[in-house]
């Protein structure tokens, strides 16, 4: 039996793993595996898109004939049900395991507690709840996807000190330095999709694409343009580019861009979780922005903040709200200083 | 001999020993010092005001005999010349400390390295720079005064994490918490003085007090009043307090009321160091604030960041900028989460 600290250590090593195929294994969520006999990791696995294998049998398979009597350290609960691939709760049975240590369970209702009782039937010692929290944040787009129905919306922007995204002229520098801007890469790298409004590919023309990663792959890049304004000529609309319109909008799209015709935000979202989108980065603007704030739709905040004093510019956001009583409270994941400036992650509260 | 780390250690126990100074010195620096002999530390002192003993002399009476071989670690220059009191470079030669270190120089035109030859002629070992960064910031309000001949202007404000330092409407909730706004009450306890506009003091008639703290003071009040607004009743009109007004402006103050009457901020501030004001805490608004800002007057920030969207409201600045190049960058001295609050401070580049 090991103790709690030893737990700790081998889960953090699986979340490592798991950490490896975010943003690549939508509709499935990104899950680590690692199995120790005695001190020893003797396997190691992810899953690594889906239709792929799960992250146990991965680890398993790495494990080979050590894996009898070890423990192995999952950052989900084992699927007990056949979906594309066998149940890893019985491959985790049939492999000899005597005891798995559980992050968060499988909010799946195909899953959803099923796969512990079928370890615990079979007389493996299971314990869950070791870095649940740190687990459910890595898997939040699989969890929102599956429960309900739509993206895990992440609201990222970076202002100056005293609060403005932009200056008020045109042509103007960056707000944030170079680490963080490095730091969005690798957040558009593990996004299943990207979003801004139609307004700001009109201003920036931006072509929402991942830059300078080995390895790095695009988002899909989602306009939300319910007048019509995006022009073909935009760099944003390359195949795959979702552009959200409505039902009576004459918006007509380049080949290879899907738009959707959505009666508002929360269908559009549930639409883009139709899609297969468990993430959405959202990137601006400030209106677009506080539409999903004030339709509640806003679940997580990445904001740089720039160590700089502007003295006038534009704002993160634009609701019409008038007392602080009104303000949306955030749970605090991380503070952080990434270059000059400094990164504040959070969870709106529900 | 010490070793480097060992010399640090006992220049934190002297700037903690200076610490307890801060706000009660000036025009004098806060100062403190410890005599180490061998791996004791037999003395410990600290300037407590104006008048009164240097932190040297309060050291070196702590440890009597034993200062003999000592080494005396001081956070800022012993001075060399006779003021209220003989010099500190005497005093520690007479007690026969065979090593000096000293964290940062005295720019007092009267010292300035003199009291370093001074040690160094009687054959002491001297060495300069061991936290040095720490001590002049701990210094900085002694320093500006010195010379500048004006105070070290600290503006303080909290915003949202959208960047707003209050709503729109009246009667609003507190955009920080409570242990923001006890470190707000620390800060003014350690200020010589707390500004704000007329403005401010017409819309929320704030008593500009230090309050829950034991042993605290109140900073000297300072209205910036160029239309003579500030009413009769304000509550911050108390002894002592200052009202800057302009030479054209009738304005009449009630009794023990100080009024200035300055050409500008920067004859402003000048007024405000002869009457000895090392450090000034700018609390608001916005207006003022950004007056500051655009003569240069602002040398450092003390932002609490809050956890919460708000959507729209006021900023901490309103200067009349339109381009991000000409945004003022800060060194970020430290980032720290303050309760719920994340606390950035820096000081604005020259």
């Amino acid at each position: 039996m090991k103790s709690r600290e030893q737990d700790t250590e081998y889960m953090k090593l699986a979340l490592a793993e798991a950490q490896k195929g975010v943003g690549r294994t939508s509709p499935n969520p990104p899950v680590g595996c690692v199995i120790v006999q005695g001190a020893e990791v003797v396997g190691r696995g992810f899953h690594p898109r889906a239709g792929e294998p799960h992250a146990e049998v991965v680890a398993l398979r790495d494990a080979g004939e050590r894996a009898r009597e070890a423990t192995a350290y999952v950052t989900l609960e084992p699927c007990s049900h056949y979906g594309r691939t066998p149940p890893c709760a019985d491959a985790l049975i049939a492999a000899g395991v005597s005891r798995v240590v559980v992050a968060a369970g499988d909010p799946n209702p195909q899953v959803n507690g099923q796969g512990l009782a079928k370890l615990r039937a079979a007389g493996v010692d299971v314990e869950i709840g070791v870095l649940e929290a740190e687990a459910t944040r890595q898997q939040a787009g699989f969890r929102s996807l599956v429960t309900r129905g739509r993206p895990h919306v992440i609201y990222k922007y970076a202002m100056t000190l005293d609060g403005k995204t932009a200056a008020l002229g045109q042509g103007n520098g960056s707000v944030s330095g170079p680490q963080a801007r490095e730091r969005v890469m690798h957040w558009r790298n593990q996004a299943d999709a990207l979003a801004v409004g139609a307004h700001t590919v009109q201003l920036d023309n931006p072509q929402l694409t991942t830059r300078g990663l080995d390895g790095g792959r695009d988002p899909r890049a989602v306009i939300f343009d319910r007048e019509g304004r995006t022009p073909p000529s935009a760099l944003a609309l390359r195949p795959g580019t979702i552009v959200v319109s409505t039902p009576s909008t004459n918006y007509t799209a380049p080949a290879g861009v899907t738009v959707l015709r959505a009666e508002g935000l929360p269908d559009a979202l549930t639409q883009l979780g139709n899609l297969n989108i468990s993430t959405l980065l959202l990137e601006g603007g400030a209106t677009l922005a506080s539409a999903f704030l004030t339709s509640g739709l806003i679940d997580e905040v990445r904001a740089f903040v720039a160590p700089k004093l502007l003295g006038a510019g534009l704002p993160p956001l634009l609701a019409p709200t008038r007392s602080m009583h009104a303000a949306q409270d955030l749970d605090v994941w991380s503070v952080e200083q990434v270059g000059e400036d400094v990164l504040i992650v959070g969870r709106l509260r529900v």
